[in-house]
């Protein structure tokens, strides 16, 4: 016990001493994304750097809020709930998410790991991101985007794929929904406390996802969404996978964000073509175009470019075997002399095909090996049909 | 003048002496493509090349056709047509598709350029592989496909681009009456001779392209289109242009031939991307995915990939402007902290906000000039509508 701890706030005294509450207290504390809070708790953990705050010997700028955090209420609050409160070290802890910590960003918002994570469902989060899948997309999808936001997710889930998306209308719930309805595995990251519902016409299917697959954030119980929560929300679906797919997206859309920040962490960018006249296209033809993004035109596509390597092949595409596919240049060009009745001598086919009678012997005889070419009174014919 | 020439076919005397006629000759001799005769010529000119093979001295593969070469009556049918020919040298030869001579090919058909080439209607090919864009794809297109290819063809058109494709049915067809119908410069070139039309369907197109445009073709008037025809024809339209676009293909196609013979030759290689689960864009997906083809939505895009360097810049994307765009991340928190309608403290704004008094208060300054916040009776509200 260190000494006195005057003007200590009642509800903060014990997270002094207790670093899972000192954490829960931090995500309170400072808003999602913060990299000045995720690098003092780093460095000196999360008590002391709270204590650092309530003593004042810290930097001001966590102060403000210090009134209002009670973080043995909120881990009450989400045990109420039937969830948890999950922090680094923890056996459940999603370690890619920390991969956030070394993500190099250049851009204007810098990217951090979450300082807790709050949780309800049954799957456990290490798992859920062993073989992980983010699918996003607009919140007003075409009935084209629907559809194969639809056939991705019951694809991915049915390949063993835990999908991830955020809580929104649009191609984020028809993900979740896709996943279930094949009793796949299926996460939504919130950007609000995940006692919440929103958008509200998504509670059930957020009640639903904390029944049989998980609900996160990393804002407590309580928190509403904000617009910074929203972008801030999306790094964690990009780190938390192997890699993100844009089903829809507008020219600009929060879902080019999460592909930004899984570009930012290396991990894998697809995007799904459509027609080029559809604006809900539009953001992932620039992804196509700009970003390097990998085209992906289904389920097999997807688990090739988000699982690990060798993992999930594409399967042979069934095409059509032509007769004459397989020949050599010159084959092609003599069976392409022959007629297809009737006959012609071997003359008359080295002349149409502008090769040397000795060499389109040779070759008719291997064309009669293979079928292609077929003997008759006169001379030869395509024994094929092309 | 050489010794006496015994058993030198008629119509091929007058060739041994003249190179343009020898060109001729081994347009009708040797298939398109053909590398070794390529090279031959190349190496020893036509005529004495010519002289070889009639004399016996050369290699055996050219002779079969040798009693159906008679150069001069295949010129005279070009003049008849109002069409010429064409061969290296000439002030109008083509000087991209010498590029055929040095691409490097690991494939199974070599790359050679053409000996010569057979032309009808008013455009000069010099001209025509200045600024000039292959657009290719199916012949059997859906309605989208067409749709986005006249569009294409009409767009690149208007911006001064000779528009190249071949004289199929579908994509071919609908590209060559777009760019005609904004009074634009279109060339095909054709597998068989000049002065046939195939397929039939295409004639009146043909017809107008020989009266408006070009149509040209590597072998002599009067040959039949095969399929080898075919496939070497691509090669013509891949090395004429800067670039290739393919508009809509199947998995397996002729299209994916040209941007194969495109990418070869270090052109640009395009691909507009389409719905899904449409078989037509199977094959744009596939060059998108597998060949790092650009993804091209729209005539501006096509004119930036295929045109010179700075060119044709993208216009600048009319996307609406935000209240909130281009705040930091600071300021874009505290706004977000603001109250709508009533008014906040600047130390609730802060609390709210996560930041500490003094910034919050230098943050708002900020905002207030740029009329994001505005001052009220009580503290702050967000002056604009976001």
């Amino acid at each position: 016990m260190r000494g006195p701890r005057t003007g200590v706030p009642a509800p903060l005294r014990a997270a002094l001493d207790d670093e899972r509450l000192a954490r829960a207290a931090w995500s309170r504390l400072a808003e999602p994304g913060d990299a000045a809070a995720a690098a003092l708790v780093g460095e000196v953990g999360a008590a002391l750097a709270l204590e650092a705050v309530v003593t004042g010997r810290g930097p001001a700028r966590w102060r403000s809020r210090l009134e209002e955090v009670d973080p043995a209420a909120d881990v009450a609050a989400v045990h109420a709930l039937g969830g948890r409160l999950l922090v680094p070290g923890d056996e459940e802890w999603p370690e890619p998410v920390d991969d956030l910590a070394r993500a190099d960003d250049e851009g204007r918002r810098s990217l951090s790991p979450p300082l807790a994570l709050w949780v309800r469902g049954p799957l456990r989060l290490d798992q859920a991101t062993r073989t992980a899948a983010a699918l996003v997309g607009t919140r007003t999808p075409t009935g084209y985007g629907e559809h194969v936001a639809a056939e991705l997710a019951g694809g991915l889930a049915d390949r063993g794929f835990t999908v991830w998306s955020g809580g929104a209308y649009g191609i984020d719930a028809v993900v979740h929904r896709a996943a279930l309805a094949v009793g796949g595995r299926s996460v939504a990251v919130l950007a609000c406390g995940v006692d919440r519902a929103y958008p509200a016409g998504n509670t059930a299917l957020i009640a639903r996802l904390a029944e049989r697959g998980a609900v996160l954030s990393e804002v407590p119980p309580g928190s509403v969404p904000t617009r910074w929560r929203f972008l801030e929300r999306n790094r964690l679906i990009a780190a938390a996978t192997r890699g993100t797919v844009v089903v829809e997206a507008a020219w600009r859309s929060g879902a080019l964000a999460t592909a930004d920040r899984a570009e930012k962490l290396l991990r894998a960018v697809g995007a799904v073509p459509g027609p080029v006249d559809s604006a809900m296209s539009a953001g992932c033809h620039r992804l196509l175009r700009e970003r390097g993004a990998v085209c992906v035109t289904g389920a097999d596509e997807a688990a090739e470019l988000l699982g690990r390597a060798g993992e999930h092949p594409l399967p042979a595409r069934s095409v059509e075997v032509r007769p004459l596919d397989g020949l050599d240049p010159t084959e092609l060009r003599v069976a392409e002399c022959l007629p297809r009745r009737g006959s012609a001598t071997t003359e008359r086919v080295a002349r149409d095909a502008g090769l040397d009678v000795a060499d389109v012997q040779a070759v008719l005889g291997r064309l009669e090996l293979t079928g292609v070419a077929g003997r008759t009174d006169g001379g030869w014919v395509l024994a094929v049909r092309t």
